[in-house]
């Protein structure tokens, strides 16, 4: 197959148009006739995009005939299996040869199971995030998994499935491989070979502050940012990763960017790892270039924000901005080690604590890219969104004490139920928030302690999150749902009681980086889509003290998060450097 | 002090009748005033619930007021202590003389606090269910306990104790000990010396099928029936404790009655125990005057009844009707040993268990007293209540399936979210069950599995207990209810599944044993107020073979049950055994 170009798809008529891209769809050359309308494309990604668009914006009969089109999963198998050489790549990489009779007997059910539930066959990109085949293991893992999930859902995701296949097929088609993101996909995944003790048997990737596997990170970190040729490379007193790439002149001012490295329990591979791999890719291209830009770039993978091991949420950023708390030192783990010790026992040197605090005169600002945690960029099939505020957030622990009872002989109008309280209060929280368009609030924990079955709920336990991008729009979300509480528990004769234990500003992003980030996107032939960051990040931490601004990357899988089913593609990954090098050439173009 | 009767006040002028009955009520002759309409009085109980009437149908401005008429508790610990001879005999009982300086102290900060959150003074009845005086360690925990309690309910909890306390001085007045109530408390209280392995260093009650503290019960139940006067006692093939009182003839049909001894896991003193221990002192009173009835008494301390140890709920009643489940007996407990090994440990002849099934046509019925386990004869100021019916009951272990999303970054509209589900759900529940009147649904476990303050609910975990008076009432609740949850789930886009783990059908009283009870209560000068059952009870085995019906005993502490605070006076028990024997006595005008 000769190689076509963008070039070459923006002057061909509509014929010559679909001709070109036979076989991206599955027999569906529609797509491609109604995406010819759209160009001229800018890149490859405007015309992924636009083929995305085309299958958006048909009907569902028209989606769910295309989704038809495709041969079963199962049956491929069976064809798999059938041959003894495997003609395609797509068989070759799919994982399903050479299946064991327990395998194929399994992926027969679900195929079985699949179709009764949903009357469609399963699609999956068996090829993967990374193009080079998921195993056996995962194919049945996520058959399972998608088995379970709504039909609106199911199709939505078949759908998202078929677009990765067009794109690696594309890909293909084009003879573009991402191998920037292939890069920074692999570095990831080398990372998360270090996993805290009792995680590796379970093959769950955990990374606390100071354990060994986090420490063991830390060096792989270093150790690739020599290879990548920065110039200095050091780890810091809290035991965040710096590397500095300077500029033409050492003392110019440094574009500061970074993100952390350590995980939640049983997280994912990218959750902030990104933030540190992309720009180092972009400095081992740089580096390979022999370029310098006309100001100091300065990557850290910061030590810890995610305050798993110690409740010190932010350490790494917080050091940087002066806001180290020295009471942290004797907070103990959960197996008695104070972080002092930990500390020490790492070879820190605590006393240099205070030096790491930066001179933000000597920065132009503070970027970071990290990976959406949410559904929206997945739901709207956009890789990369440019977020124009992470919202400010207030988090309680609550209790509601009603009075226990006999579940059979306490009657309907005699109960103080602690349980149907919240469950009051919970559905007027999700209308609440929703009312805000972008606030969101969660009753994330919920329980009630030892409950039994024939015991009326006499105490209930439960958590409220309440997020919004301004800190009036969080504060008005906060009043709202304090003072129905109390309006519940006083009709409903409990108590209730609310323990705030977090209160975090939004930080909205500074104009101009932001639209640096916009113009990064836009030149990459996508449009730049704002949304708010709903979760916390480093960049809130420096945003004290100089501007900054964020990019996020599509989560496969809905965005899911602290998971580790989360997940990113070479694809995406390689946008996202592209976008990352043309915010720093935009950068050095204004310097100069 | 001169003893006063009921006849003296029955024609008592209004003046006179308040003058007797002076001290009764805190400085609140208007109480007296107002219940004098009401004469004459049966009984001395229905003169005590002329003035609870009296008291209830009062404004709440007058019951307030009533409340602030008396003294505040450690104003009284203060004039104890300043004492040293004790002045009035409740003083003497009430525990508060010899106050540790740590316990007046104490008792003072808890007075503050009460009267800053209630602002009225403490009532207690500080000379107890018993009426000889609750110790200082019991009144400050009560103290602490009703602090936390809603408003509403601590001032009828104060109007329940101001009850109590006129009980008491009544029963001085009048020269009426519940002397059959006491011997009964007393009783209960020597059992519950016997606990579980592990449960006394607690302080907790718990006495599980066939263990020491189980066997040592059989063991005082049999001796107190044989010092009772009971013909003949023998613990069955199964554990149970079984008395027999003969009638004139040895063959004559037999009333068969009875409750069980076993507990729950900390569980009370009264719960199944009152109905073995009643009969029992109608027996030694009958056996004392060398009376003889027109039928057989046969009293049964049902072995198991709770299923605790083992998954065998009514092991005890069931082997008298045939139900006995011989694969209970690989059933193994959770230190491993198995019914069979504890039956063998314990000398029980399994052999002999088929033996135990009762001849149906050998009985006349059976009756059951059992603590009501619930609030509402506690709340309505009546010692005794008429069972009409065993709730017929079902129950769900149920789950519901979301999708885990981030707490900050997952939109409102994008949420699968499994506890907002159960939530609404919940509310129905509670509606749809309010709708029928005595119909009761609940959700008694709930909980989000690993919940985290920042994730949206992926997974919600509850029970369903629904229960009616009627089997057709239940099925309709069951059937609308589990609509709801599927129409719920089908709009949020979540899974749901249920799981039946019970279903109990319901066991109405026979018209002809209710009806018995009705006219034993109203010969206390009591009304017979009707009322289902929402527990079950042993009177349900013995339903599906004999005609059954059961009494009600009034609950102190909101009827709690399976809890230490479970409890019951011994003015209510002396009641409960005098309506057994009016009872006994009826039957008795009857057969002959």
């Amino acid at each position: 197959m000769s190689m076509i170009t963008i070039e070459s798809l923006n002057t061909a008529s509509q014929a010559d148009f679909v001709r070109a891209l036979d076989g991206t769809y599955e027999h569906s050359p529609w797509i491609a006739e109604r995406a010819w309308g759209q160009r001229p494309f800018a890149s490859l990604a405007a015309l992924k995009l636009a083929l995305v668009q085309a299958v958006r914006s048909a009907t569902r009969d028209e989606q769910l005939a295309l989704v038809r089109a495709h041969p079963e999963l199962a049956g491929k198998a069976m064809v798999a299996k059938a041959l003894t050489a495997e003609s395609t790549n797509e068989q070759t990489t799919s994982g399903l040869t050479n299946c064991s009779p327990e395998e194929f007997a399994k992926l027969q059910q679900l195929n079985a199971d699949y179709n009764a539930k949903f009357g469609w066959p399963f699609i999956l990109a068996v090829r993967g995030p990374r193009g080079t085949g998921l195993t056996r293991a995962e194919i049945i893992a996520t058959f399972e998994r998608r088995l379970a999930g709504h039909p609106d859902f199911e199709l939505a995701e078949c759908l998202r499935n078929i677009h990765r296949i067009a794109e690696m097929r594309l890909d293909d088609k084009f003879g573009e491989a991402p191998a920037l993101g292939n890069q920074v996909w692999d570095w990831a995944e080398k990372l998360a070979e270090h996993t805290d003790p009792g995680y590796a048997e379970l093959g769950q990737l955990t990374v606390t502050y100071l354990t060994d596997a986090h420490r063991a990170c830390a060096q792989r970190l270093s150790k690739w940012m020599h290879d990548c040729g920065f110039d200095e490379v050091s780890i810091d007193a809290v035991g965040n990763v710096v590397g500095i790439y300077h500029g033409h002149d050492r003392n110019a001012k440094r574009l500061l960017t970074g993100s952390h490295y350590d995980t939640v329990r049983n997280g994912g591979k990218y959750d902030g790892r990104i933030g540190i791999l992309v720009p180092m890719a972009c400095v081992r291209e740089l580096s390979a270039q022999g370029k310098r830009l006309p100001y100091g770039f300065e990557v850290v993978g910061f030590a810890e924000e995610e305050g798993q091991r110690y409740k010190a949420t932010f350490l790494g950023s917080g050091a940087l901005t002066g806001h180290f708390d020295e009471r942290w030192f004797e907070q103990a783990d959960a197996d008695g080690i104070t972080m002092r010790e930990a500390m020490r026992h790492a070879g820190l040197c605590i006393e240099d604590i205070p030096k790491l605090e930066r001179d933000a005169s000597k920065y132009l600002g503070f970027v970071e890219l990290h990976i959406e945690q949410g559904p929206v960029l997945n739901e709207l099939d956009l890789p990369l969104g440019i977020v124009t505020s992470i919202n400010g957030s207030v988090r309680y622990l609550c209790e509601v004490v009603g009075m226990a009872s006999h579940a059979g002989t306490t009657p309907m109008d005699r109960r103080r139920d602690a349980a149907s309280a919240v469950a009051e209060l919970a559905l007027f929280l999700e209308k609440r928030a929703a009312a805000d368009g972008d606030s969101v609030g969660t009753i994330g924990m919920l329980q009630v302690p030892n409950g039994s079955i024939n015991v009326v709920p006499g105490r209930c336990l439960f958590s409220l999150d309440l997020r919004a991008p301004t800190d009036a729009q969080r504060d008005a979300l906060v009043r709202d749902v304090l003072a129905e509480a109390e309006a519940i528990s006083e009709r409903r004769g409990v108590g209730f009681k609310a323990e705030e234990t977090l209160r975090a500003c939004a930080a909205p992003s500074d104009a101009s980086w932001q639209q640096r980030w916009e113009r990064a996107v836009e030149a990459l032939g996508l449009p730049p889509h704002r949304m708010p960051s709903g979760a916390g990040h480093d960049a809130m931490k420096l945003h004290e003290v100089m501007p900054q601004a964020m990019l996020f990357m599509r989560g496969l899988n809905s965005g899911i998060s602290h998971n580790p089913l989360e997940a990113i593609s070479n694809d995406d990954t390689e946008l996202a450097v592209r976008a990352f090098q043309n915010l720093l050439n935009q950068l050095a173009t204004e310097l100069t």
